[in-house]
């Protein structure tokens, strides 16, 4: 399948979705052309926020293919992802990205994808959302005990 | 439980999950003091680019809860979360955010968050990562369709 076709199959699955009682979003995962996974926007049926369609077609991708490494792989769609889903992509290598929709759209139907960007931006302390810093002491201990290990296995 | 407890909780998960050949990375998730649900970082033993402590903590405190929506929630993480695990505390509406370990602690021992940070602090066209916009008026047709939509259930 080419590019445009792969994205128009994003395209549907978002459409359908919507009917579906889901969120305007869906997402496909292919190698060479081929359709590996897709995922659509279920966090309201399955209470799931992280039930994102570009999240849930990676988590199916890794699953049919046994890794955690879609390097090989492209990602198509509806929307630019939101910071969680590139934040996903990244972990998993996906090697390009292609959107339809992008964040200003999402945010025009009532999606905060754009405000999160702008708080992700942020340096902590400016952020609405109150974060702190808390025994980091303490914390440290995992990250000394990750260095010292001789069998991990990093990523 | 103090906000003390519960951090050691989340760091007591991250120390022991890399004994479980996991990543050293653990949260709690607690209402009123109480705790929730927990993750930790199972990527590379699942397979599972998204199995951060932080959504896996979110997942399983929705699933318990039936709802994707954790506003009367704090969450203790034993390092600052990603921009995938952020996205995901924004979108489940976590009230605060209590960290360990920061982003340069992680990127010292080999994980790539504080580069996923500046990459989506870039505008799209000055990223490492190829992303590119594709048929944005085709892909509208979703977003006409929710807008339109008289039962929808937004979040």
């Amino acid at each position: 399948m080419t590019s445009k076709e792969l994205m128009r199959e994003a395209i549907r699955l978002s459409i359908e979705n919507v009917k579906q009682g889901g969120g305007p979003f869906g997402a496909v995962i292919a190698r060479g052309g081929e359709i590996i996974a897709t995922g659509v926007n279920r966090v309201v049926p399955n209470h799931d926020p992280t039930a994102h369609a570009e999240v849930s077609a990676i988590r199916a991708a890794c699953e049919r293919l046994g890794t955690f490494d879609l390097s090989d792989c492209d990602i198509y769609t509806s929307c630019e992802p939101c910071p969680m889903c590139l934040g996903a992509i990244y972990w998993a290598r996906l090697r390009k990205v292609y959107y339809g929709n992008n964040r200003d759209d999402a945010e025009r139907i009532g999606f905060g994808d754009a405000f999160i960007y702008r708080e992700l931006a942020c340096p902590i302390e400016a952020r609405e959302k109150k974060i702190k810093q808390l025994l980091p002491d303490e914390a440290a201990q995992a990250f000394d005990d990750w260095t010292a290990k001789a069998d991990k296995d990093p990523y």
